[in-house]
């Protein structure tokens, strides 16, 4: 059984899971992972007429975009949490300011998905852009909405990183083995890595080499970076773990 | 006991369930569930006055009609996980999908509810129907409607597809027998079944034969065709459980 | 341990409980109940000045009537399925009935609670009454009221007589034994006792004998019909009940 | 695996738990508890413009000291039931009183942060303080204010310390060790001084010393009084709790 309950995770089955016993902080953090997509979708008016039904259905894409990160985001915790099943004091505290910039940044994630929508919608040709909708579109607003969301995913990846790093430091009371510690060392890193992406967009952002539009869009394209890094480190990771297995 | 679960559970027997213990994946898509049952009914404004709770009261039937589909989704989806307890990545997805759709539908089939109730109610003499209050009645409205919930329609029935196909994709893993499989691909069939009225109701809508208020009436009756051919697939499917089981 | 967890859970330690393992209904209908009363509470206009603090403290008693009602179900709900631990159809489908009542029934018993605080406070001088913001205060508006309330009442214990009378029906299926099922049929007659006092206020409001106040205050004043009905019906199923457990 | 699920939790491993298995109490509370944090952020309106973005990032601070007060009360409800199981009647009763407090001071506990974040961003000279957003500055107002949350401190800590009396009345039936029971008496007394110190600020208050502002800031100051009395409180209690478990 121990070998089908890893396989239908999907987890690698190298890895002896401490958390398969549903903990409160698991079913409380649940819940709230449930709220935000809910209100993230259903914070919008209530449709009462055709015109407002089809409005409505405009948001569906920016909804999807949301929704997907804070699914991501979930299977992280979810992963975590099945890995270690931890319920320290430092841990629920981490996890609580996990929680929290969460929510802080739903409905700003709204706002983002809205207006990055409205702008490929125009140039994909799907919508006629109006940008007025979403007030001064300034290059000072672009500024801050770029500092505002880096902060925002810095923020989600190092809580991650030390959620990993306090699960090291336990290593020995979770009895974790050779192969489990590298496993948890590979996701602090992976993490600090992916801290790095905003941590860098956001000093581009702060420096703003050409005072204009360029900035933005460069600190903005610089998001993509997370498809090689995660490709690169995938595969030394896994050279790595194939070869502490053989021994 | 064994036999007394499956049987409260009120389901076959012979079909031995892997997903006893609740996951995650679960609870969290429960909150989910128990949020789009609750804001549907509770989104409306708070009676104030006397008339503000009558008025509050013509919407009963119409959220009935909601409540009851929700809940049909999620004894599917109850019935599934408590099936194959599956957790991995593909089904994680697929359940995302699920309940991203459900979301979006959630106003959306109040506002259909509200609409019907309004047209069945002024047929049946129980109150005086008043459709101004929809907006603009047109015959391209109403087939954008018709358009909009088949493809909701059609999308909740092909993710229950896919994670069944997932299911049978596993069946080694899962360690399925004979019956299983079979129960298992039947289950595939039944949702593609449940897919295709939404489906050809869409085409119909979007040829629209007569050009007028016949193409939307017919495509809207096509959806009673879930009765004849849930019924015709349920005694072929029992058959030849049945047969499998004696042999 | 068992009996520690009979004793602590403070039930009858004859009856073996069959639902120990939560279900999924159980964590739906927690969510739902949660939403309740959560709602019911926050679904009030935020505070941003002094003076909207304390108009919002004002809601405290009422919330205070409404919330403890809600939990009265809840604790209904959660020995129900403590003690058979059923999920079949239609267990799911009366549990589905009783979740719709109870949303339906929020925001028209937030405005009753208020209501009556309102006379109430006044009565007992703590306030100056001043029902003018609940619209037309008419004997009409009143009667329909009780009707109201009468119904919701009515179909909540309705419900719950109809899940004990499904745990009856499936008592050889439980293994119930003679006092579980002495214990099983006490609950559907006590519920059906609960229905027939909403159903009496009911029939003397539609009656209306003095067409006036007289008619709703009676039919208001019938509620307290509840406390003598459950100590004779307490006393009477505790006498046999102790006759049974002694044979 | 007892050692390590004791230290893993964080608690005190000579402290054997009860409550172990969540019970519907713990999901029915951590719904609560999620929708309580959930809606203190996402109550707020909706960022459609840049402007509206920037003037919902202000919130953040205030949002982080309720966030953070409502999960200091998670965790003690959580601790609780994870070292008693407890599920009778009383506890019901008492949980239901301490979650009704929790919601009906969420937004007020969202009015106050703002306040107080207005007050000191000024002070510290990282935003302008603008007062009159709070409707009318008086000195009354400010009476009913620390009236308001000494009485909503007052009453969660009291309801704590009941709910470990109700554990300490139930010692033999939960089969409690000496060092528990020590351990139970000392959470009583622990969540009575808790309770002390608000309700010393309320009869501050009510007194009114100087008939100004004085005495608002004296009874608001008051609160940092649980710094010292933890500490003294702490060291006393684990002197003894040595000493016992050496014995």
């Amino acid at each position: 059984m121990r070998k089908v309950f890893e396989t239908v995770v999907g987890l690698n089955p190298n890895f002896s899971f401490r958390g398969k016993q549903q903990t409160r902080i698991e079913t409380f953090s649940d819940a709230v992972f449930a709220l935000a997509i809910t209100l993230l979708v259903l914070s919008s008016t209530i449709p009462e007429t055709f015109e407002d039904l089809w409005a409505s259905m405009r948001d569906v894409i920016p909804f999807a975009i949301c929704v997907a990160l804070i699914i991501v985001i979930w299977y992280q915790h979810y992963i975590f949490f099945l890995k270690y099943g931890l319920q320290d004091k430092v841990t629920i505290l981490l996890n609580t300011i996990l929680l929290f910039v969460l929510l802080v940044y739903v409905y700003p994630l709204k706002f983002l998905a809205r207006f990055l929508s409205e702008i490929y919608g125009g140039i994909f040709g799907i919508i006629e852009t109006d940008l007025s909708r979403f007030g001064e579109y300034s290059h000072q607003n672009l500024k801050l909405l770029m500092v505002n969301y880096g902060l925002g995913a810095f923020a989600i990846f190092l809580v991650f990183s030390l959620m990993y790093w306090r699960a090291y430091k336990m290593k020995s009371l979770l009895d974790l083995n050779s192969y489990e510690i590298f496993d948890t060392k590979s996701s602090i890193i992976a993490n600090l890595l992916m801290c790095s992406v905003p941590l860098l967009s956001l000093i581009i952002t702060l420096i703003d080499p050409w005072g204009n539009f360029r900035t933005t869009i460069l600190s903005g394209f610089l998001y993509f970076l997370y498809v090689p890094i995660m490709i690169v480190f995938g595969r030394i990771t896994s050279k790595k773990s194939r070869r502490l297995l053989q021994d």
